[in-house]
């Protein structure tokens, strides 16, 4: 397998650890979003691509999967092992809305093509394009660690013991926050997951200061 | 079951179809985002749903569950016929990326909030604002155009001859792509599907005109 990634796209460091918790050996390939333009534009790419996102994930037949979440699903259908899902259907529902609130509410809004948007077309500033970040991925955490905060089904990771779909998705996400220096604080059990995260070898190596292309 | 929803909401509507079309009997409980400074702010509500958005489930037992995916793949679980997702894991992964299109590319960029921030916190125009959201919603949709007019998945629906997963994002995401008056000449496939999908009792019944709140 290969996947196309940019180091620092937070939807690519998700698929990134969901490979190496599952311990899947697959390629990475870098896609630069800021060089010569932009290489997801290139026409190779698109073809795999149309939307000119990453991450994409090409099958060793060459069948290209895209959307974070749906090649994170699919590796869990066909790998079963370490799942990253629990069994029951209730749990299930609410570590997907977990991963989908930061694929949704917080994620599309911060968007490197967002925040281009935002600056070349709408005209605003860079104080108040990073205003804008700040206050979506601040309000979306507020919201996890809300959540997270007062569940019975959080342990040392946000569901028990062992690693799964959210913690792939809230990490990533956190990684933004701090390098937007986003305010964190009043959010005990965001850090607390995160640190615990960042012990384990999968989280480290998919990180984006240990991809090829990190600068 | 109740369905916390609003007539307008695409998220709302993607469930209402998912129940629908599954012919599963919930009530629907309308949360207006509009009146007396949004009820979706209500505390009772906040309960539920703490990024106090539409929709949330909730099941017999009191159990709350929020985001249009992560509910759709539970009634999908646990009722799972007629299903909404085939068995090849390929095509699943495949309806996931579309919908997951609609729920991350698309519609995060035009959410009321969002909109609302844009005029109020940005200062932005009314006239800006629209131009933003028909710059994503036409986008967006002319990525899934291009992909859904080249696939030979594709039928009367997105996936085959019955419709499923992906047309309960799409649907809704083209109600409010010809509400807000975006451009979609040039999507025959889309328009296609949308005629299909339009002519079912499902997506007539879960459609915002024929809600207890539409206006």
């Amino acid at each position: 397998m290969k996947l196309y990634s940019y180091f620092r796209s937070s939807a690519s460091y998700r698929v990134r650890i969901a490979l190496q918790l599952k311990g899947l050996p697959c390629e990475v390939v870098p896609v630069h979003l800021l060089k010569d333009g932009g290489e997801q534009f290139a026409a190779d790419y698109l073809q795999l691509n149309p939307d000119a996102l990453v991450p994409s994930l090409v099958l060793d037949d060459g069948l290209a999967l895209t959307q974070s979440l749906a090649i994170i699903e699919y590796l869990e259908e066909v790998h079963p092992s370490p799942a990253l899902l629990p069994e029951n259907p209730l749990d299930r529902a609410w570590l997907r809305s977990l991963a989908l609130s930061v694929a949704c509410d917080i994620h599309p809004l911060n968007n490197l093509r967002v925040l281009r948007y935002l600056v070349q077309e709408m005209e605003l500033s860079e104080e108040a394009k990073n205003r804008w970040y700040r206050h979506w991925c601040e309000r979306g955490l507020a919201s996890l660690e809300k959540i997270l905060g007062s569940d019975a089904r959080v342990g040392k990771f946000c569901y028990g013991d062992a690693p799964g779909l959210a913690d792939c998705f809230l990490i990533p996400q956190i990684a933004n926050a701090q390098r937007m220096q986003c305010d964190l604080s009043g959010m005990p059990t965001l850090m607390r997951i995160n640190a615990a995260c960042m012990e384990l070898r999968a989280f480290i190596d998919a990180s984006p200061a240990q991809q090829p292309d990190a600068e």
